[in-house]
């Protein structure tokens, strides 16, 4: 390889996804790898972003010591800590460069090619980014299941299991769905076993369920549903986006929730033009504007 | 020591109390050591116990080693899931005999001197119980701070941390006390830094700035505390108890509330006689019905 190669990085708190791009952002290889959050813990991100790139770079048929000529551009969950970050850069084996990127502005930049516009993500979680003209961007929620993270999958699985445990508890009115809610999160396990160890994930897992209640008319998860879709077009305005900005939303919620959005918004949302990754590619190659936060 | 002695045990997730008494319930020593929740690790529940009572046991100058004729009563959190009652008692090194009890049921039996009663816990969580005439119990609430403990000290908090962060988003109209909120319960640490370890205690921990607030008529913390006290008057209506019965109220946040729980319930609440080691003593020494929990 003679010009430029970017080896980008996706980190999540459950896996992380790696690819190589040469400088038109061509793919080369590919890759994915366990947990890559360098602030819950950072000797097991760096040993994941390494045998991603161990594994691109034979792929592509590089020798994997050879990194001089290589610009790791990571975008992860945990970077947005700064103490975090630089960590990581100085636990992480040389590159000839390393970009370390908030996640969020990287998936911001890969949905909008790097053009000003904003971007709601809701999976487990909620967050929503915006990238001005004059390059700086700004987030809103990603406060994380138990005090924000408002409308996302986790939020509705705990909207749905308290009242499940209210009407148990005989102060709600009975609900037909709330016996079988309960034993949809127990699953194999006992209610003190969810309840000694409950997390987001695990509170997402009752979405599908909420929302197929909802379809069918289910007065408690319709109403659950209108207040997830109210919170995420309250977070998308206070995005404060102008009618020629795109706005984009992402996340696994994003499809099942689409009509509601597009309803309660008035306005077009659009799907991302691409991923993460293309967008820390986008960043490494100067192609986007580099990262600055601002508080508004 | 040739009567009976009871070795009483009050266990919860950051502290333990023991007491020593002789068969007409005198306090003959007691101490204080660490956690001792079996359900979350047992082998530390049992170090605690074990400490307690050599201390307890020297200081009431009986051998430590002399165990045959004591009967080890304990309370503790943990002990409502079956599986890790069983462990404990395994786990633990022989006495006379080891009555494993509900730390709840231990308290409603201390609150009401073992006479058919109901009960409220509230601190940092929320949890209630009710003993009826035919000597069975059941109980309310209880979930834990993140799906239920509704009114609770952490809920308190959380409500007012999850509205300071929507302020923060802008997705909530100006708030005077956001910023201090946020302050507060951050400390010397950083936002990220308690968003990645939120805890019950940490989120009460806002509570007493809350209720402040809510005396000096700050409309959205008397929004909070009007919510909560909604939350444990439902809880004490659940009890359904007889207009003969005895309702006590217990718990750090009983104190502040009692003013406005007294009235909303428009019926008197008590304090209890006596605290789930005295309850403890009297299961043991039978003055009181043995541990029936059902579902109503």
């Amino acid at each position: 390889m003679t010009s430029a190669v970017y080896f980008c990085v996706d980190g999540g708190g459950t896996r992380s996804r790696g690819r190589l791009t040469d400088a038109d952002g061509v793919t080369l290889a590919s890759a994915v790898d366990g947990p890559c959050n360098p602030n819950t813990d950072c000797a097991r991100a760096v040993a994941s972003v390494m045998a991603l790139w161990r594994r691109c770079a034979s792929d592509a048929g590089h020798d994997p010591e050879d990194r001089a000529g290589i610009t790791l551009a990571i975008g992860s969950a945990g970077l947005n800590v700064m103490r975090s970050r630089a960590a990581f850069v100085a636990a992480c084996p040389p590159f000839g460069r390393i970009l370390p990127i908030n996640d969020g502005y990287a998936a911001l930049i890969g949905a909008g090619g790097g053009k000003p516009c904003g971007m709601v993500a809701v999976g487990t979680g909620v967050t929503a980014r915006r990238l001005l003209p004059d390059g700086t961007n700004f987030f809103r929620d990603g406060w994380g299941w138990t005090v924000g993270d408002r409308g996302g999958g986790a939020w509705i699985g705990v909207q749905a299991f308290r009242h499940a445990l209210e009407v148990k508890d005989t102060v709600a009115p009975p609900w037909p769905l709330a016996d079988s809610l309960i034993a949809t999160i127990c699953g194999a396990e006992t209610l003190d076993d969810i309840l000694a160890n409950p997390n987001p994930e695990r509170m997402a897992s009752l979405t599908p369920f909420v929302l197929a209640a909802a379809d069918e008319g289910d007065p408690v998860a319709l109403g659950i549903r209108n207040q997830a879709v109210d919170h995420l077009v309250a977070l998308a305005r206070a995005l404060r986006l102008e009618d020629a900005d795109t706005l984009y939303f992402s996340g696994g919620l994003a499809v099942p929730l689409w009509p509601f959005l597009v309803e309660r918004l008035g306005r077009p949302i659009s799907e991302p033009l691409a991923d993460a990754m293309t967008g820390s590619y986008l960043l490494a190659s100067g192609r986007a504007p580099a990262e600055v936060e601002i508080s508004v």
